[in-house]
């Protein structure tokens, strides 16, 4: 049976990517790409293919630097205050993986949240504040993968502004200028897990007056090309053919197309199920993260509809423990099908309910 | 025609590791191996394996713990001084990278090195020094990947003492209970790039009195198992894979036996072989990394015989610039048949010299 795989992440990666790195598995030009070394021309290549497909898929302008490194976005959530931030830092806290990223700049700076949405489980964009004219930068999460809400505007800053895009990037077109820094984990949107993209405007680092150890400087790691150390080559591949595939199916602009089609599919048939609610303000909900839960009277129904979409092929639905219910993640390689099948279940499960 | 990949890493692995994974890639369970949430069972399962078998294999005894982190062996030269240095760190100086893992202790505390080989290109361990015991820590580097020297004893030490052991792990019997740590990057004797091993001794963490950012503290990821983090997924897969062929093959035992083998064959030709001289002391000789270059008189064929090496299926065989000539890596993987087709090219150029 086919999987219909909404799993929050490492995510489903389209057929094409899988059959491509399992191939070169076996064989990557006479070697396994798990055994190529990372100083040969033939491993330049990807890279420079990765960097390039980066640049031209989301249109990234002159000054700013690719990399790929390790240790994913929480990784990043430390180094982003080492190189960033000397005095004070602004953050807007729209979820846990948001206030995390704040925790670790509280050991680097004076931390300040200009705005939570914790009161109500995160369950909206707080609205309304100012970022502050005298941080060294504002940080924010684009989109809460646990609890399905998204910023998909950028925003204008008087600051530095860095984005955690873990869970949206190359979901949406970015005006990349009007962030310093935008960072994620690939294994959403743009590959698997294991390697963690940062783009970030040259001219915003080395303004520190502390001292840096070598893995967390940036500038050390676009010297070396994102090569200081062994990068993780078979990830770094796996983002390279997923690019190569969203190039080749139309870009940004079908990805945000799909993604609408996908969002709307599914929130229409949550708001007109009487027996299913949607989690999160109208206005704030996430494209790729679609959280609902069942409505009173229904509650006692949430395993045994769980139950019944995996009996059709549905994998990864289950909310995360802070929300509970479901959750359907719709990143870029979720066929429309998938979600048109889950409306199904959804129907269907409605009627046996009747 | 057959490659023999003597590749200083990521390195060589078995045919059946790349089997093995080539064909999770397309299938894990119903999903690939790229695919699946490290938040399943199915994904514990791999996870505990390969935590059993780490065990397992280098007879861990308890009190310490396994960790697979990502960000490579140069990520720990900056957390083991986070986690254990209060005061004073002291290093033995045998290469490159131990020397770039002192250099991120400095930004830490005081930092002694005991001992260097700089003044000799590095190209013997040094002896007749003593370990500080007022120091938090002693940290070795026990193989030398670009020269090509090992300290093949676990040494007694009156404090902590901490290895990188990134090239030589699982080559050799190690009596762990004589470390206080033990890390490295996988990918050259036990799976791909990508992951980093941690095997610490719980009791030495905690003891220093600045605040870690979470990333970097071991007690973290101990206490989340490896996944605080969406961890590498297809990497640790790959790492599983290599333990499971190493135990199937007959485990440390028999890669020790085979290092020995591999080794005495190509020694015993570069001693030998009057057109080809070693560039290490004899008794630092390391069982992994064998250098060796043209003697004086023949320095102008070294081109001349990495072209007929290339010929012949050898890969990877050019020695690091800051030692020149060839570098033979023979890691687990390596079949004794590489070395010993290695050997007949080494004596068909000395017959064609004459």
């Amino acid at each position: 049976m086919k999987q219909h795989n909404f799993g929050a992440g490492p995510c489903i990666l389209p057929q094409q990517v899988l059959e491509a790195t399992s191939k070169a598995v076996m064989n990557f030009n006479g070697l396994s790409v798990l055994e190529i070394s990372h100083r040969t021309k033939d491993w330049e290549s990807v890279m420079d293919e990765c960097r390039s497909l980066w640049k031209e898929l989301l249109n990234i302008p002159d000054g700013y630097q690719v990399l790929f490194l390790a240790g994913g976005a929480s990784t990043q959530f430390m180094t982003v205050p080492y190189n960033l931030l000397e005095k004070k830092a602004a953050y807007l806290d729209t979820g846990v993986w948001a206030s995390k990223a704040a925790k670790e700049a509280v050991l680097f700076g004076e931390t300040v949240i200009v705005a939570s949405s914790k009161d109500k489980n995160y369950s909206y964009i707080p609205k309304g504040w100012t970022i502050p004219s005298d941080a060294d930068y504002f940080h924010i999460t684009t989109n809460n993968t646990i609890y399905g809400t998204e910023i998909r505007e950028d925003f204008d800053s008087p600051v530095n502004l860095v984005a955690d895009m873990s869970s949206d990037i190359m979901t949406r077109k970015v005006d990349v200028a009007k962030y310093a820094m935008i960072y994620g984990g690939a294994q959403k949107n743009v590959g698997p897990a294991g390697v963690t993209f940062v783009i970030v405007r040259e001219d915003i680092l080395g303004k520190v007056s502390r001292l840096l150890p070598s893995m967390v400087d940036y500038r050390l790691h676009i010297k070396n090309d994102s090569m200081y150390n062994t990068p993780p080559v078979i990830s770094i591949f796996v983002m390279k053919e997923m690019l190569k595939w969203i190039k080749e199916v139309g870009g940004i602009e079908k990805m945000e197309e799909l993604a609408k089609q996908r969002a709307e599919i599914l929130y229409n048939e949550i708001d007109r199920n009487p027996i299913f609610t949607g989690t999160t303000d109208h206005a704030d909900r996430s494209y790729m993260n679609i959280c609902f839960v069942m409505n009173e009277g229904h509650k006692d129904k949430e395993a045994a509809f769980m139950e019944f979409a995996k009996s059709r092929g549905m994998v990864g639905l289950k909310g995360h423990r802070s929300v509970g219910g479901f959750r359907a993640s719709c990143y870029n390689a979720l066929p429309v099908e998938s979600v048109q099948e889950l409306v199904k279940c959804m129907q269907e499960f409605e009627k046996n309910e009747k």
